[in-house]
């Protein structure tokens, strides 16, 4: 994280399809004029956190900054919104760098399925039946049968979301770490997750997956009938967020964490 | 709960399907002589947890009182397993009575379906977009928007199980309640549920039911794509469990509160 | 719980000693009279949840209701202040019968200290040193060693108090049920603790008194220095609290159920 | 963390007051001889985590390596007992670098304390008052108000210990993180505590400290009536703890996180 030497002179804009974020754009790009995101030095993304998530893994190998204004309903990822003086912002700005989570998924079938996740990857029962799972981390099983409705895996930037409906700890943005976090972990009952080295593989083997079929999930990217899940961290994609000063990603977990 | 003062001449054996409650069934057959369940002083199930919950659904409003015997992987609800004295165990067994939960779920062709649950009615997403519920309890709203994996109504005796798993409270199989527990509650965040009275009528709306499908499941009885549901005890309806006494089942609760 | 059909014509005032609770009393006291509390139908706490404590245990034995008015910071036992119409209010106000927890707490020179609790009965170190406990449920020895911070039991109206900061759970004024909950357990770890029936007796021994001294709280009432402590509700003791109709006590409880 | 190139010639052997300890001692310096700890290439604690934490406050400047064999009841950090092969052992052994918590508390008369905590510094009320306390980090007030029984603030070594009896989350060793857990949360209630970088400077101030008095204790040393604590990482003080091979501190503290 440092502040950016980098000069913002084409700026692409993208928005949400909410009416509030169609005119800001319109209105933007009128005052600052709109190049093709692919040749942009910072593309501005018009709407709530799931359009940053959306303009994240739309331009995911493409290492342009993202700068969020937020024009939607929640906004924990994105500045806040004015008009005036993009430029200086975008110059003045703070960038976070963070890799996505890779999942290998396989299906019943044998077929295998690839997804790249901001927040989390996420297995899930698929009906009533609660999912077995056995789980490994680098190649070690640690856990030989988890009963439960489901586990999850989150980066920092993603343990303020699902992770943390699921009782999982919020960590800080720089923190080497991934949250793996249980979802009603049934037996053994009351396990409460781990933080792992973000040089982790995990591992995850569903069982008897006819009789209790479980799905998975990179963000919002869902397979079904998923047998074997494999789980690490991309280091070679490297995702910049853009943040006004005294109000970044690392300042935005720490005041997520004395939130009540 | 009372020591029995009925007479026990004729049992109806069931077993679940694995072969050391078949072979039990055969053994116990043979000395102690079987009749149709419908006619039966007592039925006994030989098997798990799994088996006595099947069993009191299948004789649901007989009356006829059920004594389990432990051939299966979970007892919570079994007695140990024995030949001998069956006869003399009932006689001194102590008899639980309790009451079923009734579920109405209407799906989103308007067709209602009925469930009955002895351990509790849970609501579940059915794919990866978080479920939206309204709760209200006897009529008035009580949360107009939780945002979660699902949300479970358990009863006493369903305590000590998928709520367990939420992270609900195991509730004494005699107090006068019902245990309202989320599933990953993301907003309100940390919500932890409620304990309500047993007189209480819970109703769960299913917001943008089309985005965000829901299943609704009674013990095991699953509905998919539910739009409404209405649960309430079904105080008519009693079932009667045998435990030997030292081991009954308020003694089997308060036992696993303090297990570790 | 039942609308009062007693009458009203005698009140005692009695405030905290803040001045908005005081300038209150006397304007009440102009315009309602005021008697000695022993003679009254009904005494006025003004205050918050404080005063209403305190005044509940100085007419501990007298069986006389109590009614309160926020004039405090908090008011979770308080109705809502008016001067105007305060004798209809108390016409058709539910009054909620509740029951004290009785503790003995012997020290180590063996004197037996007695206290009455109306929210609480908690035990906590007094130094560094972590607790050991015993507990007992009716003279069956639960836990043979609990360390820990300390222990609580809460009565219904103490469960949304200090049992709530120790993530015991609310529990409904009318269940028959005391919350016997951990503070900082530390082995067993993650013991959550238990809902017993309020007819329980509960026994703690403070294990290695001299190294880890443990203090017994009942309320706001403190003895150092305690090795052996019972607890049990004094049903003898009626309390009546006060409150205005779709505001009372069992609502209240059901509310802050669904707060967060 | 990294294997040691370190020639083991001389040893000096620490043991704790139990005759176990005492007897293992004996037969080892028997077989190895003995040093002045100073002196030492390795100081061999025998005895439970309690001795080795003496150990290492005892040498704390000293920089010598400490090698724990287990003849206690708890052995965390403590290696395998064995007689045979110890310098092996030692010459295999890898060593974890870890730095203490220095904290800074002044008492209500002004005078200031300090201490070191391996393990962690908490502060705790020391009457039934609960405590009102200030946080703040790098000089920034996080929570204004916190109504609690105390908080503590843990390294990664400590986070298995009192900071997971508070529901505070285990750490990895080689995250740079420390745990702020508070110890049961009144108000905000159900705060729980947040990870922060290990170069945070954690201040707590104790409000109304004659009515609310508070005691702080670094690891074992405790000082009561205090008003103010700094709380930070001493960089530049190192610990050198050596375990086994295949059982290293990180090793444990991850299984620890699997255990149930």
């Amino acid at each position: 994280m440092a502040e950016s030497a980098r000069k913002f002179e084409r700026i692409a804009f993208v928005a949400s399809e909410v009416p509030e974020a169609l005119a800001a754009r319109d209105r933007l790009v009128a005052r600052y004029g709109n190049v093709e995101p692919k040749e942009a030095d910072a593309i501005v993304a018009l709407g709530g956190d799931g359009l940053m998530l959306q303009t994240l893994h739309r331009f995911m190998g493409d290492r342009i900054p993202i700068y969020g204004m937020n024009r939607g309903s929640v906004g924990f990822l994105m500045n806040e919104f004015a008009e005036i003086d993009l430029i200086g912002r975008l110059q003045r700005a703070v960038i976070t760098e963070i890799h996505p989570l890779a999942m290998k998924a396989t299906d019943e079938s044998g077929t295998c399925h690839k997804g790249l996740a901001i927040n989390e990857v996420a297995l899930f029962r698929q009906t009533y039946q609660a999912a077995k799972l056995a789980l490994s981390v680098n190649g070690q099983v640690r856990l030989e049968e988890l009963i439960c409705d489901g586990v999850l895996v989150a980066t920092p930037a993603g343990s303020t979301a699902y992770n943390l409906s699921a009782n999982g700890p919020i960590v800080p943005i720089n923190a080497q770490l991934l949250a793996l976090t249980p979802i009603s972990a049934f037996r053994p009952r009351r396990w409460r997750g781990a933080l792992l080295a973000n040089t982790a593989r995990i591992g995850i083997n569903v069982l008897e997956p006819a009789k209790r079929p479980v799905s998975a999930v990179a963000d919002n990217l869902e397979f079904r009938s998923i047998v074997q899940v494999e789980i690490s961290q991309a280091s070679d994609i490297d995702l910049y967020m853009m943040f006004d000063p005294d109000h970044d990603l690392d300042e935005r977990i720490l005041s997520e964490q004395f939130r009540y």
